[in-house]
């Protein structure tokens, strides 16, 4: 950077001789186009900086190596872990009104643990190497860790949220948000109760939170694994070849249905029959009722135990959505299946318009009907969710991290997953029923920088980069005053005040100047000699960067306070 | 928990015949007495199930194996996760005031990134399986991946906090929260500015931080490398040695001097003429400016360059601690080392009383002075802090995770960290002096859960431990009105009330009000047919436990509310 450093100074003299000149009440056009322009040169020089940084020859100085972080993981600055914060913020508000309470289990688990919970993505868990000792995972999702919780303190009831990173060695598209290391926010409401009504809380809470959360319009698809077992099982599909079949509808929205079908048959072994039979269900989307009536319609379909189960549910389940207002928002969607293995219920998967990337591609087709009344395209493109479309991917890339490709939020219901702990560890323990979301904030995260950003462009303002909330810049003019400035510093934080000063014992003004605006903060304090000599220093109110680039500038010069009343005289500005 | 549900039924059945005694003011102390002894019972059971769960042997059920988190990590239940949260929220609070932002890197880091940086303690280091790709290891402190960040994106200079868990393969000590996965919360300050000004910032903020944290009496033991090192020459070390005999000094707050000379002398190869000379001084503490003088009086020491320099620095730093107020809560410390390789300038460990173990084990000792001036163990007695001696823990092992023996916060001045990581990327960079501070928030928690007990203990009080916020449960008497019980707590929860019901349809009466209790939730909505006709609630405010237990309740029946009006009635309630 020390090429850069004259240029800052530059800039720096330049913003000070621009405020002379508008105190003055002069044009100080000139000067204020050389100081963008070498603001502009100083921005690209940083990016380039930071580039080199990254693409460094490993060849370069000795014991050389690349300065970069690990592969599918990033740095978040100040303004990013912000505006994270603020999502988190937002969630956890929710998760408490709705009664959650939080806890914190370790970043890795037990290998054991992790075992046979995640079906083919299984391969995708990051181990820690054997160091001696117990072998260890990097936790892959904050659900089996909660369910390990319950069974180790033998828990029975429990609406926990956790917010917190997990880890997946996935092939990293950080343009669409999928990383190897990304946050989730779960929440799950574990115990015995009854049919449904649980699952409908937590539903309610998707549609409460990312209302919120101002992520556009948004859809949440909403399934059953009973009824997609009934399907199978009614299409003729062998029990052992049940969860395989499932991943591979799961890609629906990702491939078109004669690339699943391909792989039922080719890879799955499934015979061409069968998988037609499937592809007549599959395109089933749309409002809830409607959907139910179309299923109910079908006697073939009703003779299957598990898909007649499966419908008794979602009918209640839509009759709570009702009383909670949030049935609009759901597409029941006979393609949603979900990978996990451990799902024993409704599933679910929250998309947005805002979620589809940039390039779209073509809704994946379903073949046009064998039946009048399996009309799956016509049915879909009728009845689909306007977000339908959007949530599909650029590349045909299974994208797990954003929780499902598009998707924003997903979960359901996991019956068995608690016991299966208890019993695998030899304890007598009730079963313990749950249900769940799990937010991806990542692809949240993605959408709200997005519109920030279009409404940064439409108002022409720049947002605050820095990241920081302090209020108060003190600055002295005339001696370095460091002291001073220290104790009163001291003083207003003292008094709750955010303040800071520059940490040299004889800065330049137009130096202290420059931190004040590069930063933004609002108001200034100036201490000269001969006003502490009364016992008086200048407040300021900054208007930010625009102070010195053109906007209009209240109170130049600041007005003259008592030391004594500074307080209470900032409150009142600030307040205002 | 089966065995246990007939008693909990019990339980809730005697809640409720004791509501009902205390309506009609009537003696309910036998089934009083009765509830209490079942619920001890309840507890242990929970306890012994949980210990059960850690216990299970490896062999119980199929695929069988051990419920447990990994040794050296533990669950964080919501009592205590709320607890961590109001230690992060005091500190966040600090670090922003004093003009921090945030960042957040990764948890794991290229293996390379990390190598070199910790001495003798990189042992501890947790690697991640090579899986191919790059390899990596978990961070093992927050402050070299602050430092990888500032070097790879060319920034200059930021005040930057973070707050996170951070992982060493250390011999974990749960009791004295020596954890392998513990949080760390750093604030630190990097730029170019003048000499102390920085530092004194950070002490301000250490004892501003640890005043509000109310961990009782604590001090800062404060030292420079410059002196220790020149110490070192004086005392006629090799300098290929320094490193190694400092970290040797660092152990005289664990085990006695005579073991750290037999370390000096028999491990590390040092003649015991300077081994005694370094014993000379290592015992000197106390008031900043008092151990100042003794080390200006000492014209030998004197005429070691960076001896000097190092008293200069300090000298400055007082004057500025004492503008700030925080020079009376240091104590300079000749035994203080700090055991990492990047420390440069001044070094800092804060203490308190409250964080000495149980079992108090004697203050190592330091040999009589072999000359009148070097008396340390008088001096030291005389002047040392009165957290000095709490510090000591009952053994002599080593404890890096609280961030050294006892200490809460530990930190110091790194110049050339930055640099390094510039340098072997083969970038041209300034280099980047840096600041900062470290606080073991395990250490921290331990304190205030320590006073929270005894605080509890005397007021008879019993903490609320649900971790929840809920304001107020719906219940309904007659008929399970599940829908209106749903309708009523959306209309509460769209009106920001934190609202609960039982996720039953035909819920009994004593399980709602137990579910209440147990929760100590301050309101019930009472809803039951009649009234719904009328569109009335009743709202009775709750006492938590007491009102069943035996403690005066107001209102047994509650308020007859008008729905229309519940929300209005419950903020003004809720303000009382």
């Amino acid at each position: 950077m020390s090429s850069s450093t004259a240029i800052t100074d530059r800039i720096a003299l330049l913003q000070s001789q621009i405020k002379e000149l508008k105190v003055q009440k002069q044009d100080a056009t000139p000067l204020i186009d050389e100081m963008k322009s070498l603001k502009l040169q100083v921005a690209e020089q940083k990016k380039a900086d930071a580039a080199a940084g990254l693409a460094a020859p490993s060849a370069g100085g000795e014991g050389g190596f690349q300065l970069k972080v690990p592969k599918g993981t990033k740095d978040h600055d100040p303004a990013a872990t912000l505006m994270r914060k603020k999502i988190f913020n937002t969630l956890e508000g929710i998760f408490v009104k709705y009664g959650g309470a939080t806890i914190d289990t370790p970043v890795f688990e037990l290998r054991e643990i992790l075992a046979g919970k995640y079906g083919e993505d299984s391969k995708l868990i990051y181990d820690l190497q054997d160091q001696g000792g117990e072998l260890c995972s990097l936790r892959y999702d904050l659900t089996v860790p909660f369910a390990r919780y319950l069974a180790m303190n033998g828990v029975v009831s429990m609406k926990r949220f956790h917010i917190g990173k997990v880890y997946r060695r996935d092939q990293p598209v950080m343009s669409k948000g999928r990383m190897r290391e990304f946050y989730q926010c779960d929440f799950d409401i574990a115990g015995t109760y009854d049919s449904m009504v649980p699952d409908a809380e937590v539903l309610s809470l998707v549609v409460e939170a990312l209302t919120a959360l101002d992520v556009g319009e948004f859809t949440v698809k909403l399934n059953h694994r009973k009824i997609l077992d009934g399907i199978f099982e009614h299409a003729g599909v062998p029990a052992d070849k049940t969860r395989a079949i499932s991943s591979a509808v799961d890609k629906l929205d990702k491939v078109s249905w004669e690339e699943v079908k391909r792989e039922m048959v080719s890879e799955k072994g499934l015979s061409e029959v069968v998988a037609d039979k499937i592809g007549q269900y599959v395109g089933w989307k749309g409002p809830g009722r409607e959907v139910l009536a179309k299923l109910e319609a079908d006697d073939g379909l009703m003779s299957v135990k598990s898909a007649k189960a499966g419908l008794e549910d979602m009918k209640l389940l839509f009759d709570y959505l009702e009383v909670y207002g949030a049935l609009d928002k759901m597409s029941f969607d006979m393609s949603l299946a979900r990978g996990l293995d451990y799902y024993t219920g409704i599933i679910y998967e929250a998309i947005t318009e805002a979620s589809a990337p940039p390039s779209k591609s073509p809704v994946p087709s379903v073949p046009p009907p064998t039946t009048a009344t399996s009309s799956s395209k016509s049915k879909s493109s009728s009845t689909s969710p306007p977000a339908g479309s959007g949530a599909v991917p650029a590349d045909g890339e299974p994208d797990e991290t954003s929780v499902g490709v598009g998707s924003i939020a997903a979960g359901g219901r996991y019956d068995n997953l608690v016991g299966m702990f208890s019993a695998s560890a030899g304890r007598k323990a009730d079963p313990v029923p749950c249900v769940g979301i799990s937010f991806g904030v990542e692809r949240i995260y993605s959408i709200m920088e997005m519109k920030r950003r279009a409404r940064e462009a439409k108002e022409g303002t720049a947002g605050k980069k820095s990241g920081k909330e302090t209020e108060v810049y003190v600055l002295a003019l005339g001696g370095g005053l460091v002291k001073e400035r220290m104790g009163f510093t001291k003083m207003l934080r003292d008094n709750g005040i955010k303040a800071e000063f520059m940490y040299k014992t004889k800065p330049k003004p137009p130096a202290q100047w420059k931190a004040a605006d590069d930063d933004q903060i609002p108001f200034v304090a100036i201490l000269a000699p001969a006003e502490l000599e009364k016992g008086t220093v200048r407040i300021k109110k900054q208007v930010g960067k625009e102070a010195v680039e053109g906007g209009a500038v209240a109170d130049e010069r600041g007005e003259e306070v008592n030391v004594s009343e500074v307080v209470a005289y900032l409150r009142r500005k600030m307040a205002e």
